[in-house]
C-alpha cells in the first residue's frame, strides 16, 4: 500500500454545514491550525434551513458578515394568524410583530442555508488558509485516554478517506429534522453568481480519490448532522421520540390571490390541517403543509409510506387548507416531507476532546426556524473556548462549560418545540366546549411567548468558572459540574448593580460615540468575535473628582505587576492579545479628549502611536440620535466594571473598586504566562516534525 | 503588417478611473455593448482622491455597493477649527458637524480611490462581461461627421494600441489637481486582500503587446484625466489659471499628541501657514500642508522647484504649524505636492458623440474633497442617457443635457474652490484692523455654507426636455439650448404642489413600508440605478372615495392604448423595461391589501404571479420608526404624480388628474416603439458582420 501520509493538527472539524463552518470561522479568526472535511463534493445551493434569529444575526455581524445576510435575506416583519370564522372559512384573526420590538438591532430574517455557508466560506478564506476539504470522510477514530489531560498532546487519531466524485456527489436531498430524508426535485434557479466557482472546484476532489491519510488531532468536532458518524464512533446516543404528524414542505414561487403570502402566516383550517407560510428571498415562499392523515398510508413501524408523497399531493393539501383562496405554482425550487420528532444527545463530548454540535446532538421540527440557529450557536459557544485552550491562554476546565451551557439549551428547545408542534398540528376548537380542539387564544399566547425564546436573545448561561453568578452550576446547566476548581477564585457578580445587564446573557447593544472622532458605534460593533475578553469600565462622569480618582486607581491596579493583564497576556504579545480594556464614560464628549484618560485605555505603540479606539462616550451623535446606554443598561452614577466573554455573554458585573475580584475571576480559569522556555520550545518542534511513516 | 482586427462597439470608454468606471457600470447595468480601456497596467492601490460626499454615497448605494464604501471608510463627523489665540498659539476655536444633519441618510466619509475602483470593478463583473482592458491606449481618433445624427451609425473610429508591460507600469504617481505631478514613495502597506488578484492579472497584458486594433463606436467617453488624450484629439481646451500657493500632502500613521487628529481639522497658524487634517481608514491621516513661501524656490515660469520638495520638508512645515503639539511618523503611505489651479472645459462633447468627463474637463484643488465625486457624478449623469439612446428608447436630443447640466456644475465648483482656497491659504487676521489677514469668522461662515455645496445634495439641474420646470434652459444651465424641440410637448411642473420636492434636484429619501410585507425601505432603495424611469403616484388616503376614484381613473389612463407605457415600452418587453410605476399611499397599512389597488401597480406575470414590490405605504414600522414621507416631502392630501429620472433627479411634479401631461412630457424625448421590422433587423445584422480587413 505504500506510505500513508500522517500529520498533526490542533483541531479537526468533521462536517461543513453551518455548525462546522462556524467552528472553522473561529479557528480562522483566532489563528488556530485546523482542518475541516466534508463528505459531500460541494456546498448546498438550495432548500434546507432558512430562518435566522436576531441573536444569530448579531453573531454573524460580530464575525464581519451579518450585513451580507441582512441585505440578501427576506425580512419577516409580521405574523398573520388565520383561523376559521363562524362559517368555517379561514380569515385573518390577528397580526403580531414577528420579532418583539426592541430586543435587538436585528430582526428575524429568512435566507437559505447555502448562502449562509457561502458567507462563512468567504470569511474563513479571508482570515486564514483553512479551506473546506470536500469529498473527504473519516473512516476510523481512536482516542488515547492516557493523554486526554495533557495540554500538549494529540490524543485523537482519525483516518480520512478521499472519496471519488461519484461517492461525493449524492443527489442533493433534504435532511429532515429527525433524519428521514426524501429526494427532492433540485431546481437550481436560485444559484448565486459567487457560488459558481464552487461547482467548478468540485471536480478537483478527484485528484486524491481513494487515498487515505492519518491525522492526529488535539481536538475534534463532529458537526456531521443527524446521522453523525462521529456520534456513533464515540458511542453517544440521541434520546427522545417522534410523533405521527406528517408535514410537507414546498419552496415555490406562488401564484395566488391569498393576500398575506409575503407575510409569515400560521393558518389553521377547520378540517384540513394547517399551513405555515414563510416568505423567502427571490420571490420564493416556503410552505409547511400538514398532510391529511387519510393520505398517511402508514406501515407497520408507524412510519408514513413516503413513496406516496410528491409535490402535487402536497400542493393539493395546501389548496384544501387555503380555500377559498387559490394557490398554484410554475416554479418549484425544492420540496421535502418529514415527521416531527424531538431528540437530544445524552452527552455532548467525550473527555472534552471530541465534541458534537448541531443536528448531531439535537433534532426537532423545522417550523420554528431554530435548527440552523441553535446549531451555529453550539459551535459559536465552543470555538473560542477551544481556541483559548489551544493557544495556552485558558485552562482545559472551561471546555466542560460547553455541554453545561449548550445541552441545557437543547433541552429547552426540545420542550418548546414539543409544545409548539402540538398546538400547530391540532385541529382548531370549534367553540369553548370543543375540548379536543386547540384553542386559538392558547395558540396565539404560545406564539407570542415563543417569540422571545425563538429570537435566541433569551439564552441565559448558568453559573460556572466563566459566568460569575449566584447559584448551583448543576441546576442552572444540564447537570454537569462546572464550578470553579479552587474555592478562593469563586467570584460572585453584584447582579443588582446594573438593571439592564444580566450575568450569563449576551450584553444588550446600544450606541456609543468614539471619543476620538465622535463616530457612533453600536456597542456590539466594538466587540467583534476575535477571541478577546473585554473588560469594559463604565466610569460615569469623569469630570466628577470622585469618579476620576476611582478611574485612575482602577487603571493603576490594571497596570500593576501581577494584575490579570500582566499575568495572562503572553510576554511580548500585543497589549490586547487576550484582553481588551475599554472605557465608556458619560462626561460630555466635548469637555474632554482621549488624553484626559489613563494610558491603559489608549495604549501606545512605537509604530502606530496611541490607540484611539478604546475610549467611548455616552453622548448625543450628530446624525444617529442618542444611544443613552447608561440609562438603557441601568449603569449607576458611580460606574461599574463589566467583563464580557469573547462570545459577548456577560461573565461578571462589579463595582469599579473591586479590581481584586477581576484578578480572582481570571485566576479561576486562565493560565499564567511565562517567558517562553527555549528548551521546551525545541522539544515541541521536534515532536511535530514527526510527519509520516510507512505501513 | 498583416490583418488589423476591426470591430464595432456601442460605447468605448477611455480611462478606468472613477469617471470611466462609473460609465462602465451604467453600461453593465443597462446591458449595453461597451469596452473600457486604460493605459495603466493595474488599478491604483493608494494615494489619490479619498473623499466621498453624501450624494456620492447615495449614488453608490443605488448601484448596489454603497454599503461597502460605508463599512470600509472612515466616517468624518466633526470639523474642528484651530486658530491662533491672543498669544499666537493655536487652539480649538470651534466645532461644526462635518455633514449638515438631516440632508441625507449618509454622511461624508473618506476612503481611498483604489477601494472605490475595486467596488466598481466587482459590480461591473457581477452584472456583465465587460472587463477593463489594461495596458491599452488609443492612438488615433476619427469622427465621420456625416453620420453623427444617424442613430444606427458608428461614426467614431479609434485605433487602440496594446502596450508592453514596461509601458503600462509607470511608477504610481500623484496626479495633482492641475496636472503637475510628482513621484511618490509608494508604500503598499494598505493593499487589500481582494486587490491581490489584480496585481497577478497585470502580467496578462503582455500577450497582445505591441499589437493594434480598430474600433468603430457609436459613442465614446474620454475619462482620461487632466492630461486627457481624448480632449486633445477633439480640440477642446481647459480655461482658467493657477495660483502660486503650494501645498504638500502626506498620508501617514501619525504619532502625535494633537488631540483632534481623528477629526477633520482646519488649522491656521499665526505665521507658518495652514493644515487641513483628514482622518482616513486604517489609522492613516492625510495632512494637506501649506508650504512656506520661503521654501518656494520658483523658476522663471513661476512654477515651484519641485525637486526641493520631499516628505521630510513637508513634515517640518507641519511641525511648525502644529507647534506646540508634536507630530512625526514611522509609516508613510503616499505623498505629493501641488499648486492650486482652477480650470474648466470650454465644451464637454463634440456632436454629442464623443464626451469628456471628470478631470478631463475640470481641475481644482483637492482639499474640499470634490474631485472624485464630481467626476463620478459627471458620468453618472451621462451613462443612463447614452444607454437609453443606444437602446432606442430615447431621442438623441437628451444627450445635449449632459453639457448643460454638468458644465454648469463644474463652473459652480471652480467658483467655490477659488473662494475656499483663498480663505484657507491666507494668513489669519491678527485683529479687525489687519486688512490683509483672513477673518476667521469669514472662514467659518464660508466653511458652513460650503458644506451644503460640498455634500453634492444641492445640485439643481436646469429646465430642459427632461426637467419640466419654468424658466430658460440656457440661463439655468451652461448656455446650451436644451429646451423641448416641439413646443406642444413642453410641460411645466406644478412646483408649488410638494414643498419638499424640487424639480431638478434629487428626490429626498424617507422610509416607506412595502404594503405586501410591511418591510421598511428608504425611498432611494426602491429606486436602484438600472436605467428605468419611475412614475411615482402619491395617492393619499385611498380609503377616501375621492382619492380612490382618482387613482382608478389615473390607472385607466396609464393602461390605455397610446399612453406613455404603451407607446414607449418596446413590444414584448417586460412591463417595467422602461418605466416603473410605483404607488405610495397613506391609508393605514392594515386597512388594505395589495389586491385593493389597480393592477398597473401589481402587474401579473404568468410564471412569477403578481409583482408585490411596487405598492408602498406611509405608516409606522415595527422596528424602524415612522418615515412620515408625506409630511417630509409636503405631499398634499389630494396626492400627486412625481416623475423621477433614472438618476433619481426629479423630472416632473403634477396633480393626479394630469395624466395627459405625463404623456406629453415623455413625448418630448422618448421614441415610439413599433413591432420590430424584420427587414430592418436583417440590414443592421449585415452591417455589424463587417468585422475585419487587411491593410
Amino acid at each position: 500500500m505504500g506510505v500513508i501520509p500522517e500529520s498533526n493538527v490542533d483541531v479537526l472539524i468533521v462536517g461543513a454545514g453551518p455548525a462546522g463552518l462556524m467552528m472553522a470561522t473561529w479557528m480562522a479568526k483566532c489563528g488556530i491550525n485546523a482542518r475541516i472535511v466534508d463528505k459531500r463534493g460541494t456546498k448546498i445551493f438550495n432548500g434546507q434551513a432558512d430562518g435566522l434569529q436576531c441573536r444569530t444575526l448579531e453573531i454573524l455581524d460580530s464575525l464581519g458578515f451579518g450585513h451580507r445576510a441582512w441585505r440578501e435575506a427576506n425580512h419577516m416583519l409580521e405574523i398573520c394568524l388565520w383561523n376559521p370564522d363562524e362559517n368555517g372559512i379561514i380569515k385573518r384573526s390577528d397580526r403580531i410583530p414577528d420579532t418583539i420590538p426592541g430586543i435587538s438591532r436585528f430582526q428575524q430574517v429568512v435566507l437559505h442555508q447555502g448562502r449562509i455557508e457561502r458567507f462563512f466560506l468567504d470569511s474563513i478564506a479571508e482570515a486564514s488558509d483553512i479551506r473546506v476539504e470536500r469529498g473527504v470522510m473519516p473512516s476510523s477514530l481512536k482516542i488515547d485516554e492516557s493523554l486526554v489531560e495533557d495540554d500538549a498532546a494529540h490524543p485523537i487519531t482519525v483516518t480520512l478517506r478521499h472519496l471519488t466524485e461519484e461517492e461525493a456527489t449524492p443527489k442533493q436531498s433534504s435532511t429532515s429534522a429527525n433524519g428521514q430524508s426524501i429526494q427532492d426535485g433540485l431546481f437550481r434557479s436560485n444559484l448565486a453568481k459567487d457560488d459558481t466557482q464552487d461547482l467548478l472546484d468540485a471536480s478537483k476532489i478527484n485528484a486524491k480519490a481513494n487515498s487515505e491519510e492519518v491525522i492526529h488531532a488535539k481536538y475534534m468536532i463532529g458537526a456531521d448532522g443527524a446521522h453523525s458518524w462521529t456520534r456513533n464512533q464515540i458511542g453517544l446516543k440521541l434520546e427522545g421520540d417522534s410523533t405521527d404528524y406528517i408535514w410537507g414542505v414546498l419552496d415555490i414561487v406562488p401564484i395566488t390571490d391569498f393576500p398575506d403570502i409575503r407575510m409569515r402566516c400560521a393558518i389553521h383550517s377547520a378540517d384540513n390541517g394547517s399551513i405555515m407560510v414563510i416568505p423567502r428571498e427571490n420571490r420564493l415562499v416556503r410552505l409547511y403543509i400538514q398532510l391529511n392523515t387519510t393520505q398517511k398510508a402508514g406501515d407497520i413501524s408507524g412510519r408514513a409510506d413516503r413513496s406516496k408523497i410528491n409535490p402535487q399531493m402536497i400542493l393539493e393539501s395546501a389548496q384544501r387548507i387555503l380555500a377559498p383562496y387559490k394557490i398554484t405554482y410554475r416554479k418549484l425550487d425544492w420540496w421535502t416531507a418529514y415527521q416531527i420528532g424531538q431528540r437530544v444527545g445524552t452527552s455532548f463530548s467525550v473527555h472534552e476532546r471530541v465534541f458534537l454540535a448541531g443536528d448531531a446532538v439535537h433534532t426537532h421540527s423545522p417550523k420554528a426556524g431554530q435548527g440552523m440557529n441553535v446549531s451555529m450557536q453550539d459551535s459559536f459557544n465552543l470555538g473560542w473556548k477551544i481556541a483559548s485552550v489551544v493557544k495556552g491562554h485558558a485552562q482545559r476546565s472551561i471546555l466542560k462549560t460547553y455541554q453545561s451551557e449548550r445541552r441545557r439549551i437543547a433541552q429547552d428547545l426540545i420542550a418548546f418545540d414539543h409544545k409548539f408542534s402540538r398546538l400547530f398540528s391540532g385541529r382548531p376548537a370549534k367553540d369553548v366546549m370543543d375540548a379536543e380542539g386547540i384553542s386559538m387564544e392558547e395558540f396565539k399566547a404560545a406564539f407570542e411567548k415563543g417569540n422571545m425564546f425563538a429570537s435566541g436573545i433569551a439564552v441565559n448561561y448558568g453559573a460556572s468558572a466563566i459566568v460569575a453568578k449566584e447559584g448551583s452550576s448543576e441546576e442552572q446547566g444540564d447537570g454537569t459540574d462546572v464550578s470553579v476548581a479552587i474555592a478562593k477564585h469563586r467570584v460572585i457578580s453584584d447582579q443588582s448593580l446594573c438593571g439592564g445587564i444580566t450575568v450569563g446573557m449576551r450584553i444588550p447593544s446600544h450606541k456609543v460615540l468614539s471619543q476620538a472622532d465622535a463616530r457612533p458605534w453600536h456597542l456590539h460593533e466594538v466587540l467583534p468575535s476575535n477571541g478577546r475578553w473585554r473588560v469594559v469600565v463604565f466610569a460615569g462622569n469623569t469630570n466628577d473628582n470622585r469618579q476620576r480618582d476611582k478611574l485612575w486607581k482602577l487603571s493603576e491596579a490594571f497596570s500593576a505587576p501581577n494584575s490579570f493583564l500582566d499575568l495572562y497576556t503572553p510576554k511580548g504579545a500585543r497589549y490586547d492579545e487576550v484582553f481588551e480594556v475599554l472605557l465608556v464614560h458619560n462626561a460630555p464628549r466635548k469637555s474632554v479628549t482621549v488624553f484626559d484618560f489613563p494610558e491603559v485605555f489608549r495604549p501606545y505603540d512605537e509604530v502606530d502611536g496611541w490607540d484611539y479606539n478604546k475610549i467611548f462616550v455616552d453622548d448625543v451623535s450628530y446624525h444617529e440620535g442618542f444611544g443613552n446606554i447608561y440609562e438603557a443598561l441601568g449603569i449607576p452614577q458611580n460606574g461599574c466594571i463589566v467583563i464580557i466573554r469573547p462570545d459577548q455573554y456577560v461573565s461578571y458585573v462589579g463595582s469599579m473598586e473591586k479590581t481584586a475580584a477581576v484578578n480572582s475571576l481570571f485566576a479561576g480559569f486562565m493560565k499564567e504566562q511565562y517567558v517562553p522556555d527555549e528548551a521546551h520550545r525545541r522539544m515541541v518542534a521536534l515532536s511535530e516534525n514527526n510527519q509520516s511513516f510507512s505501513v
